[in-house]
C-alpha cells in the first residue's frame, strides 16, 4: 500500500531556499541513560532536527521519532557520536542536531544530622553534527542558595537571602562523564553561600544558616567564584556560567553571565 | 449567505446529557479597567463560559469574543453583574461563567529614600451568574518577605529569608471596590517579614533587612496575621489566604491554606 | 545537641487560628510505582500538608520530605490509604493531604503499519485523610484530536481540525487501577475524532486524517460521549470531565467541563 | 546617613575576573510605547545588564530600575539608542544589554462579514550596546494556521491542519518601526494556510476553513514562504526565521529554523 501513496516531501522544490534546520520539538520521552557510574531513569524534553537542501520539499518527521525510540531505553552518556551518526544516517542529512534536558537526582545526607534524601539538578546535552564533526555542548542546572553581602554590612543583624539558580554549559575534551558532572556541581554549591537540601533537620538548618551568613555572595561573586574554580579544569575547552538570585527584596530577579572561551 | 449555511450548532442532541460549561479558554485581551480611584489598562487571561441545555448541540463561540470586544474598553470593576447579566442574554444561557486575572502594579516609595518605582501585584475575578444571582469571588497575589522564625531562633546569627507569595479570595457584601483590594494588600505586607520593592537604594535595604529580622514569619505565621487582620472586616462574607514561600533553603517551596467562610 | 535547639515550631500559640493546610508544595520526586500490571518509573510534581490546631505553632515540614523519601522507591497505587495513614501518624495530625501529577507513557502501535511508541499521558492522585476516613480522587490527561462539525458541514471541503486534551477526575468504589485508567483512556481516545501517536507512517496519517474526517466533534460533542460511556462503568461515584480544543482558527482554546456526581 | 553606609559593590576585587553581563532579570513593567503610528499601552518582561570590569566588585543593581522607570511612560520605539546611551551611562559601563518582550494587539476584520477583534503578537526587542554601536535585534511572533501538504495529498477528504508560531527576528538598516512590523507579520500571515482571528462568524469559518485546505504548508514551505518575501526587504541586513506547528496528530511538535545574514 505505502508504493500507492504520494511521498509529498520527497518532491523536488523550486523556492531554492535550503533551510536550516526541521524535525521534532518539545517531545517528551522517558530515557534509560548509561553511564560509567550506572544507569539511571528519567524524562527528557527533546529536540531533533536535520538540515534540508533546497532540492527537497520536507524531512521526514516519523524517522526522528523512529531513531529516538530505539535508543530511549539505551541511552549512552558516553557515546553521544554514535547517536549523532545515527541521525544523520537515517535522515540522509549533512548537519544534525539533538537537544535533550532532563532532571537528575542525586542522594544528599544532610550536614550534621546525616539524613537522606534526593535533591533535582538539571542536565542539557546539545549535539550539532555536521559531516564527520560533533559539538557536545553540556548544560548543569544547579539550585544554591545566595546571601547579600551589601545588606550584611549595612545591617545592624542578618542579610536578605534567597534561592538562587546556576546554569553551567560546557565543552569538554572528552564525552561528558556523570563524574565531571557531579565534580561541577560541586564546585558551583562551594561557591554559593550555602548548597541546597530537601530533607534539613533543626541542627541542619542552623548550621546551613550560619554557613550561609559566613559566605555572603553577589550575584557577581558567585559567578567569579565559579569561574576561578573552572578554570582549574583542563579539560574545559569551552564554559559559560549563568546565575540568577531569586532576590527576596524585590518581585524581580538578580542575572549574570560569564563566558570563557580557550579553544 | 448566513441563511445557507446550517446552523450545526443550533441543532438538537440526543443524547441527553446537559453540560455545566463550555465557552472560550486562555484568551489574552487588553483592557481598560474603570474604578473608583479612576482607570488603568492591563492584559487579562480570560475564561468566558455558560452552560447548555442537554437539547442543544452547541453554544455559540464567537459571541464571548463579542461580548468581549464590546466591553474591554469600558470594563467596570465596580458593575460586574452588568457584564453576568449580558453573557446570560447574549449567549440564551441560564449560567454565566466568567473569569479574568490579570497584573496589577502600584506605585511604592522606597522606605527610606523614598524613591518610587512599580510593584507588580495580581488580581483576579471569578464571576459565576445563575439566572438573577451573580456571585463574585475576587483575588489578589502579593508578593512579599518572609523570614524563618526557627533558623533566627536556633543559629548564632541572622535567619534564612525569601520570597513568598500570598494568594487571598474574598468575596465581599458589595462589588470590588480598588479601595478594599488596597486596604488588603496592606494587611498582607503588614503580616510578613517585609513588603518587597522595585527599587532599593542602600539605605532602604538595611531598613528592608533589619525589619524583616524583627518580624520573623512562620508560612503558618503569616496565614494567622493576616487572618486575624481580615477578620474585623465585616464585609468580607467568605476568604481563603493561601501563602507560598519559595524557601532559600530548599529547591522546594512551604505552603499553606486558611479558609474562612462566614456566610 | 538536639536538645539544647528551641523547637520554635512546637510552641503554643495565641492567635487562636487553626490552619486547614500547612505543609510542602512544588516538590519533584523521582517515583517507582507499583501496580497490578508491574511498576514502572516517572518523575512527580507532588504537594503534601496537613491541618494545623489553633495551639500549635508550626509543622515539621522536614517529615513530609522523611515520609516521601521512604516510600518514593515503593509507591503502591493500589494502596493509597497506607500512606495517608503514615502522613497523618508521622505529623501526628487529623487531616492529611496529598497530591502527585507525574507523566505516564504507554506504548501505542500505529493503526495500519503498526510501528511502536510511546504517547504521554497524565496522571494525578489526591488524597484526602480525615480521622479513618480517606478520599482518593484520580485524574487523566488524554491528548486527542477533535476535527470542528461545523467547519465540515460548511466547507465545500475539509474541516479544521486540532490538538484537544481532555482532563478526567474521577472516584471509584476501589482504589485506582493501572487496568481502570487505561479503560478510561480508551473511551475518552474513542469519544474523540481520533487518539494521537508519537510515531506515524504515511500510510498511518491517511488513516488518522479519514477517520479524524468522518467522526467530527464539538467540545461539547467530545464531553457528551465520554459521559455517556463514563455512565456505563458503575464503579465510578463521581467523574468531572473537562476538554479543551487548541482551536486551529483562533489564537485562544475552546473548552467545556461536565461534572457527575452518583453519591 | 547615605555616607556612613559602606558602598560593598564599589569595593575592589582581586579575583581578577571580568563579568560579561550583571543586571535584572524577569521584571515585569508596564510601558507606554510611542510609534510612528500613535502610542500603545503594553506590559513587558524585561532584562537589563551591563559588563563589569574585574576590579569592581559588584554592579548598582538599583540604577536600572531607576532608568526603566524613569522611560516606561515614554519608550520611544524609534529611538533606542538613547535609551542604551542612558544605560551605559547610568552604570557607568562600557557594554550594555537590554530586552524587552511584549503583547500586541491589533485590531482585524473577520474575512467575511468583516466582524472586529483584536488578535494577539508577541514582539521583542534586544539592544547591545558596545561603546558607540548599537545593535538592535528585533523579534515578532505570529500565530498561523497550517495543513499539512502531504495528509491532503494522501487522504480521500480533509487534511489534518493545527495552530503555529512563526517567530521572525530580524536587524534592519533603521530603527525598528510599527510599520515594518505591520507589513512582516503580513508576509508571516500570507505564508501560511491561512491567518488567525479571535472572532469569526460561521461564513468567516467556511471562508479560513477552505482557503487553509487550498494552501497547504509543511513547516518547510512556511519557512521558505516566508525566507522569499523576505528578501526583498533589502532594509533587513539580517533575519531569522522559526517555524512550530503543534500537530494536531501527535503530542509534539514540528519545527523548522532559516537564518540569513546578508551583513
Amino acid at each position: 500500500m505505502s508504493s500507492v501513496l504520494t511521498d509529498t516531501q520527497s518532491q523536488g522544490d523550486n523556492r531554492n531556499v535550503s533551510i536550516d534546520r526541521v524535525g521534532v520539538r518539545g517531545l517528551h520521552y522517558p530515557l534509560q541513560i548509561k553511564t560509567e557510574e550506572g544507569s539511571f531513569s528519567t524524562i527528557a524534553k527533546i529536540d531533533l532536527a536535520v538540515n534540508l537542501p533546497a532540492d527537497v520539499r520536507g524531512t521526514h518527521m516519523s524517522r526522528f521519532i523512529e531513531l529516538l525510540h530505539s535508543k530511549s531505553q539505551n541511552f549512552d552518556l558516553g557515546n553521544l557520536n554514535d547517536l549523532a551518526d545515527l541521525l544523520l544516517e537515517k535522515l540522509n542529512a549533512e548537519q544534525g542536531f539533538i537537544s535533550f534536558s532532563f532532571p537528575y537526582f542525586r542522594e544528599k545526607m544532610s550536614p550534621i544530622t546525616e539524613k537522606l534524601s534526593l535533591l533535582e539538578y538539571g542536565i542539557g546535552l546539545e549535539i550539532n553534527a555536521s559531516g564527520d564533526k560533533v559539538d557536545i555542548c553540556t548544560s548543569i542546572v544547579v539550585p544554591v542558595k545566595t546571601l547579600c553581602p551589601c545588606s550584611k554590612e549595612i545591617s545592624e543583624a542578618s542579610a536578605h537571602n534567597q534561592r538562587a539558580e546556576v546554569s553551567c554549559s560546557f565543552r569538554s575534551l572528552e564525552s561528558p562523564s556523570l563524574g565531571l558532572i557531579h565534580r561541577l556541581i560541586k564546585e558551583i554549591e562551594d561557591s554559593s553561600s550555602c548548597e541546597l537540601f530537601s530533607l534539613l533537620k533543626r541542627e541542619d538548618e542552623k548550621f546551613v544558616t550560619e554557613k550561609a551568613y559566613k559566605s555572603p555572595v553577589f550575584v557577581e561573586d558567585l559567578l567569579r567564584n565559579i569561574k576561578v574554580r573552572l578554570d582549574s579544569y583542563s579539560e574545559l575547552v569551552w564554559f559559560r556560567i549563568e546565575a540568577e538570585n531569586f532576590e527576596s527584596i524585590h518581585n524581580h530577579n538578580a542575572y549574570g553571565l560569564i563566558e570563557c572561551d580557550k579553544r
